[in-house]
């Protein structure tokens, strides 16, 4: 699944000066110009709760309130009881930002959300679609009073969403206060709470280094830094979860309990629920003891107090890593000579590169998950000409297909499974109002992944059951090329993926097309399907070997169709003519491409190579797996999927030269002879 | 030429694990572990220096201070005045930062010049080679006790640099000290003065927009803006230069003059030495008034007063380019709701894009230029195995060349002329002391530019006049193939160079090779040969249609051979089969590249196409100027170096598929007949 900045965003807009909405409105949006306003069914009346909002900021004395759609550990998937922006503004999308004035009320959302928001906000919301913090800032310039103060939650902001805001407002005599807080907590009265269940510990057979081995290692990194910090705050969710190889239940598709860690050189604090701790789960932590190698269970709630606490102590020094340390954390490490800073803490670049376990299993998962998207596809050969498949139906079936290989752990988000125009939504999920039946007379997008106790998976596939148009041929051989482009591209290791995610492009560029989300995102082993810190985007770090990445380009015509190719493949170190330390991408994800959607006379000879190379891959390591699982039906077709393509000829100009070249060598025979 | 980065630097040490020194130590460098030290008749005794700056330092209370290697407009070549690291240290080198505690004294610069350090330096100072800010911190850190200061010279420091070391340093109890009175200054007895030659405008013949016309248009950017700024100041020395359609010759190769701008949005303040401007200069620019289109001439030393008094007027806002604005400049427009920042003016990014006549007149110097070189090239094919060039004559006989062309304005920077292992060295420039012969038996690079009245030129040329060897010419076809990848690449308007430059090396990370360098600046019309925000590098800002780069990538074997090829570019709108907006380059450069050293078979179709426009291209722009030049053998030379290539087969993978066709057909005609 691709995943999407506001950044990306801003560049699309500004490359296509396209800043309206892709969708043509219909009657199910709200029209707030006719009086009285007409609102759709689907919209929430949010008087209410923007009144009750009103009286607390005016009790704060604030004049503005900011409301993120992230929790307090910059999750991407939140949990329903930190869906405030939904409770507030009606609008369900996972992407938002609120801002309540004390007579206005605005939703910035980027353009996968903007039908919905019309669909699903009154007319108390204005829909703002600049989506960069300096147009948040600049509408909240216009709307606040000079000297007056704008409210956010700390715990919702990141060290750099508070500088963003700080350094779009700092000219405007209107200054950020942070109110810990939360306002729309004090107003939501039925908000979710905390889920009951138990957590749980990995089992030993999908780990290589145990939580202790991983705390030492990390304890080795922060006493190489020579800044000599003496202790690490973990933020994100799958910092904990990693370290201490434990997984919970509280984010919907994440295996993720909400917590945080501070590691010191002798010491651990670990903040949960400790009530969701089981006595198995406290000796296999060493919850009774205070020494180096002991796990020390402290509340949820108690984290500020805590650091604020443990900064007081003499000559400590606290590491964080600033793009998942919300910025309630960071504001009490002070003086800024206790404090230390990097992107990301010494825990996510670790995570990132897989251990030889970590490794296999994660290829392991992704062949059983290649069997499930086989069983899938196939169903659907066959029941789509019966008229019989819907988006949603289809959506089912693939969870079902992977719910039934070993170690299933469901879906790792909902499936995206999109016919037609519905594909040009490159993040659309079908819904009972917008879901249509699949036919062979339209292209069909499936992404979808499985999380499983070994690894996190994440494919798409794109198919025609009938007859393709040229024109879908060549946008979709023109994917593939992209993907192929990057996968068997050789590189230094450390090179960005941001450097090279233009091979994915290069072949659309060419005529004229383009994609506007990003092209690949890190996928690790039973955690969010989005891993940062790996991946194509700017603030990915360098690859590696043992890093695992999507590669996923695509291409979608507005209310005709959508085609994008998603596969999972990890970073290994390839051997070069002259020099060490290259790289290239060994592709984990082995479901065939649709061969009907494939013109090869636009592919180089080395694409084809390596296309062939891939379906001798599959057929190997998922045919064995087939055989296994004593899928006959499945096995047959997914050889005939992997038939060898005819290696001649590279590209259209080449095919032509080779003709020339038949031709003299006829003509000279003829003279010969 | 290539431009270089302290951060390619590091990325290059990443890359290689090669910290160490390129070049053997040889006893032309200093020994100072030896009692008595070694110092080589080169090293330049620092010690009374050193000891006076000591007392300077005392006097103002700092145990430590930087002094940087630019000038207050944070300049890449500058004017002798501004040389106070050599004068500090012995090293001329253009790159390094030298740091005086009150008992020791460091200078940090990269691999470029480690040799050449350990020949200038005396054993007053050390030489550190990682040239990060964190590690000049950490070395402060180290030498520096707790609570004291570090001083520094704003003027010399950008806000980038104030911020990184402040940034790294601010956990550690150091400060950093302003001191606006330069310490180096006041103990450089002879420092060199202010040039006293008059300053010039441009003829209007090399002039679409004038002075006034670009004023109104800067000042419609101005008012556009949302943040609706009162002033701009201008510090970079090409920006004033572009404003008023001005040059002068105060920085050697840049056809620049010492000076800020205020513009407002009914002032204009040009600070510069106002005894330099004549009284036909002083009417051009209407000197003798004070409305929206008169310049007022102010003190050049008078900027920081004028400035300060600017911003205590009611509702000011000063607009400033944080790349190159010095930190004096900046921490005087205070309160923060007085300024507003972008990383460059509208002056820098309205500069990038050359209106018509900008790079019609712009073609024109690279046609010019192009002669020059074939003439020196040619020269250098009769001459080299007589055995009368080295590296120091050819230099001189490529700017005869050139001085002889319309409107030359001499070299655009020193020619970097090397044969052999000196090529090796990315940036060499021949002096006495490394010479060398050129022989049929070294390859030989030559990077050489003009200024003209019209433009600035850059190219690179790498030749063999022997034998070469099959390494080095896959090594220089796998460089041009780069060059070409980019060249012939189409892209979506705005997108950023440093998003496309992998393609410059491609095709030598296949085999295990790169090069160490940036793939390209911007480059204009009669100023610096880098000009920013244009190229390749993360700073550089997206590709528009009108802008220039040059393309240059590379490969350098360590004591053995170098090669870079090197065109300048214009950024140019393409028409494709489905999209608007999209573009491409068109080389602008127009000289031949050594056939021998291109292996064809490495050559995709694509690239063997481009080439063979590229020099019908020259053939009829370069071929009429010869004409015109009446240069009859340089023309029979030019024709002869751009025969057209055979275009068949592609690549080697293809050739053979190609022959096997030939093959089959060849036995189907035999079964026929």
């Amino acid at each position: 699944m691709p995943s999407f900045s506001w950044l990306l965003a801003l560049y699309l807009a500004a490359l296509t000066g396209n800043t309206d909405g892709a969708v043509a409105r219909e009657s199910t949006e709200r029209n707030c110009s006719l009086t009285p306003p007409y609102l759709p069914s689907t919209a929430v009346n949010t008087s209410l709760q923007l009144e009750e909002l009103r009286v607390q900021m005016r009790a704060m004395n604030i004049s503005a309130y900011i409301i993120p759609a992230t929790d307090a550990h910059l999750s991407e998937y939140i949990a329903p009881r930190d869906a405030r922006l939904a409770f507030m503004t009606g609008f369900t999308g996972s992407a938002g930002t609120a801002v309540v004035t004390l007579n206005k009320a605005a939703l910035w959302t980027d353009s996968r959300y903007w039908v919905q928001a019309e669909r699903q906000m009154d007319c108390n919301w204005e829909l703002e679609k600049d989506v960069s913090i300096s147009s948040v800032a600049e509408w909240l310039i216009s709307e606040v009073p000079k000297g007056d103060e704008i409210g956010f939650d700390p715990f919702l902001f990141s060290l750099k969403t508070q500088g963003d805001y700080n350094i779009n407002l700092e000219s405007s005599d209107r200054s950020l206060k942070s109110i810990t807080e939360n306002l729309v907590d004090k107003v939501w009265k039925d908000r979710p709470s905390v889920p009951p269940d138990s957590l749980t510990r990995l089992p030993d057979r999908v780990i290589q280094r145990t939580w202790q081995e991983k705390v030492e290692h990390i304890r080795t990194q922060m006493g190489d830094n020579p800044y000599k910090p003496t202790g690490l705050l973990l933020s994100a969710l799958d910092e904990t979860a990693w370290l201490f190889n434990m997984r919970g239940n509280d984010i919907p598709y994440n295996p993720f309990f909400y917590s945080y860690t501070l590691l010191t050189m002798d010491e651990i604090w670990l903040f949960l629920h400790v009530e969701r701790v089981t006595e198995e789960l406290k000796v296999y932590l060493n919850a009774s003891c205070e020494g180096a190698l002991c796990v020390q269970l402290k509340g949820y709630d108690t984290i500020l107090d805590h650091l604020k606490n443990y900064v007081t102590r003499p000559g400590v020094k606290v590491w964080i890593g600033t793009e998942y340390t919300n910025y309630a954390l960071y504001e009490v490490i002070t003086p800024q000579d206790k404090l230390l800073t990097s992107s990301y803490s010494p825990v996510l670049t670790t995570k990132a590169v897989k251990d030889e376990t970590e490794q296999q299993i994660l290829r392991d998962a992704h062949v059983r998950d290649a069997v499930a998207v086989i069983q899938f596809l196939m169903w659907l050969e066959k029941t789509v000409p019966e008229g019989n498949a819907t988006e949603l139906t289809a959506a089912e079936y693939v969870d079902k297909c992977r719910s039934k290989q070993k170690d299933s752990r469901g879906p790792s988000f909902a499936t995206i499974s999109a016919s037609g125009p519905n594909a040009a939504l490159a993040h659309y999920s079908p819904t009972k109002e917008t879901n249509r039946r699949l036919t062979v007379d339209e292209m069909y997008l499936v992404d979808s992944g499985g999380q499983y106790l070994d690894g996190t998976t994440d494919i798409t596939r794109t198919v025609h059951w009938g007859k393709p148009t040229e024109m879908q041929k060549e946008a979709f051989t023109r994917v593939l090329m992209g993907n192929i482009e990057i996968s068997r591209t050789i590189f230094p290791s450390g090179t960005r993926g941001v450097n090279m995610e233009m091979l994915g492009r290069r072949a659309l560029w060419e005529v004229g097309l383009n994609y506007g989300h990003g092209t690949g995102h890190g996928v690790g082993n039973y955690f969010g399907v989005h891993e940062w810190p790996v991946g194509f985007q700017s603030n990915n770090i360098g690859f590696r070997a043992g890093m695992f990445t999507s590669i996923e380009p695509g291409y979608y015509k507005e209310n005709d169709f959508g085609i994008r190719i998603e596969d999972v493949a990890v970073v290994v170190p390839v051997q070069t003519k002259y020099g060490n330390n290259y790289l290239t991408f060994d592709t984990v994800s082995l479901v065939p491409y649709d061969r009907k959607l494939i013109d090869m006379s636009l592919l180089s000879s080395e694409q084809l190579h390596w296309l062939n190379k891939y379906y001798e891959t599959i057929r190997s390591l998922v045919g064995a797996e087939l055989d296994n699982q004593g899928l006959r039906e499945e096995k047959d077709w997914m050889l005939r999927n992997t038939e060898p393509f005819a290696e001649i000829g590279s590209s259209a100009s080449v095919s032509s030269s080779s003709l020339t070249l038949i031709a003299l060598a006829v003509a000279m025979l003829h003279n010969i002879v």
